[in-house]
């Protein structure tokens, strides 16, 4: 199988847990609250929308590359991790004001648009809440061993926290000029925590070795590194077509992607100029866009941060090599971070 | 000692705690970014405002009634309780758009001031769900075994499922009349999901008897019911002098206490036309709150309310003396809720 065709396996596999769990949530739900039951047919809807499901695969895959196999109470810790990597997205939408998510309508939108934007809100806050208490719930409920859990709920709320940390950085970000170091605290908090709490969960539900746990800690981290900058790349430089949706979407709402910061940095005059004045505009059109683009382009900050996510990458792939992961555990990780790595070369 | 003695004595215990606790995060913050830092210095002021500290004094006080004594883990264990219970608040308000909290800011308004709303806002959204984090933190590195530790665990964990649920329905009742029936299933999620929750990991960690955690639930859950519903009773009938803020506050969002919906069914046409007409407006002033207090006083739905309290207050009692906790312990719950039942005469 190649590394696509695993995460479509897999995260089918994952896909029919998170049917079951939530099944069980809808139904409890049906014997007190309408309402309530119906939230849970929304999370369902929301969780299994189409989409490559990169942290639980990583997870099953890291967990099948010391365990040697996978069971049942695997795929439902990937319940977990799938509600956990969603309940940071709903808080993400509804602080960003986000309308669309993976295809359909991010979840506050979901019930402002059958009643109003205050419940739609309110509702948005407390579903976030609702699933990271239903992300512990589905891992705590997983059946490994206490030892284990206990050690899984210590890196959940070590990211969770990480995670908003993150967040509030990256809003305080709207308001200031960051530097690359004050990015680089702030994005260590968002994917590179995500990727860590992934693989690590693997690894101590899969009985690693604890040399190696320190190792996919550092491994994540730098999976995480490359994949948010080139995922910021994609959304300033991917067109229409490649992205799905509007590229520039996250700049017009004054966040400051890494190539960004290397732009003000690295640009001339004219350059500043033409970043300052983007930055504080409230609407941005393609014009706009393509000024800012041309900047970040010829001011060498695009070629910087794009060696940034290969070195990365590279960090990453030497150290899974290092970890004693079973052969078809290190191909998959190997695949996807040089996928990533070549995907930066379409984006110009 | 008094039960008010004893709450202050404990409360003081579990605050020095707190300061500990939060004293750390500050410090590791302070390394990376002094906005984190003083996020963390917000969540200290927020948590230690002066105000009794029912919830983590109960947990306190049932630890002891079983363990004979207390000591460094379990003081650990309610830091863990009052961040719990400050998580839940700071989306409360936040979604409820409240100013005051216990004779200071809220938390998103704390942020707002010093920036715009925009961002007072997605800080509130992330300093709960950070504080959850903080919550788990604490509790996991209390001290106490991997078995209880779990156990606790998933207390929190379906106990942050049913907050969140109630809150949603306290929020759809804003939309429609919920009957009697609907109003206990979003009560017995709030604060009777609160004090189980805190009577069980006083119960666990201090050794229950596995009889008596069944026997602490039911108890919580009554002492839940019976607060409720006279911290409700509050809100309407209080004066400006008893309350400290405006009363009818909550009414004023279209909350729905258990006294109106007992109005609603009690009322003649008259009463009913008031109620309507009450729960129509977008803002109150003092003239309708008192046409209000006259039909809930007058349809005897306030006596039928009160006296909803009074039962529940008697269950726990009774729950509570059938349990193996040690006098202190008993005398103090005694006490404490003996002195809800009776404050409930003062308002009329």
């Amino acid at each position: 199988m190649s590394w696509e065709e695993t995460l479509d396996y897999y995260g089918g596999l994952i896909d029919e847990e998170v049917k079951k769990f939530l099944a069980e949530a809808k139904n409890a739900a049906k014997a007190y609250h309408p309402f309530i039951e119906k939230v849970y047919s929304n999370i369902e809807e929301f969780v299994l929308r189409k989409g490559k499901k990169l942290a639980s695969c990583s997870t099953l895959l890291t967990y099948e590359g010391y365990a040697g196999e996978i069971g049942n109470r695997i795929l439902k810790a990937c319940v977990s991790i799938e509600l956990y990597r969603h309940c940071i997205l709903v808080h993400d939408d509804l602080v960003d004001e986000d309308t669309q998510r993976r295809g359909g309508k991010t979840f506050h939108r979901l019930i402002a648009e059958n009643y109003d934007a205050r419940l739609g809100y309110g509702t948005g806050v407390f579903v976030g809440d609702l699933m990271y208490a239903l992300t512990l719930q589905a891992m705590l409920n997983s059946g490994f061993s206490q030892e284990k859990l206990n050690r899984v709920m210590l890196l959940f709320s070590e990211g969770y926290r990480n995670v908003n940390e993150s967040q509030m950085l990256d809003l305080l970000f709207e308001y200031k000029e960051p530097d690359v170091d004050e990015w680089y605290v702030m994005a260590s908090k968002r994917a590179a925590s995500l990727f860590e709490t992934t693989l690590l969960v693997g690894g101590i539900l899969g009985n690693a070795p604890e040399r190696d746990l320190q190792i996919l800690r550092e491994a994540g981290m730098h999976m995480g590194y490359s994949f948010d900058i080139q995922d910021d790349i994609i959304d300033t430089f991917a067109s229409l077509e490649q992205y799905g949706k509007p590229p520039g979407e996250d700049m017009s709402l004054g966040k400051k992607p890494l190539h960004i910061i290397y732009a003000f940095e690295l640009a001339d005059r004219g350059g500043l100029d033409t970043l300052t004045n983007f930055m504080s505009k409230e609407r941005i059109n393609s014009d706009d866009l393509e000024l800012v683009k041309a900047v970040v382009r010829e001011s060498g900050a695009l070629e910087v941060a794009k060696e940034k996510s290969k070195e990365h990458a590279e960090k990453a792939k030497a150290l899974i090599a290092k970890t004693s992961l079973g052969d078809k555990t290190k191909k998959f990780f190997d695949s996807m971070i040089n996928y990533i790595q070549e995907s930066l070369d379409w984006y110009k």
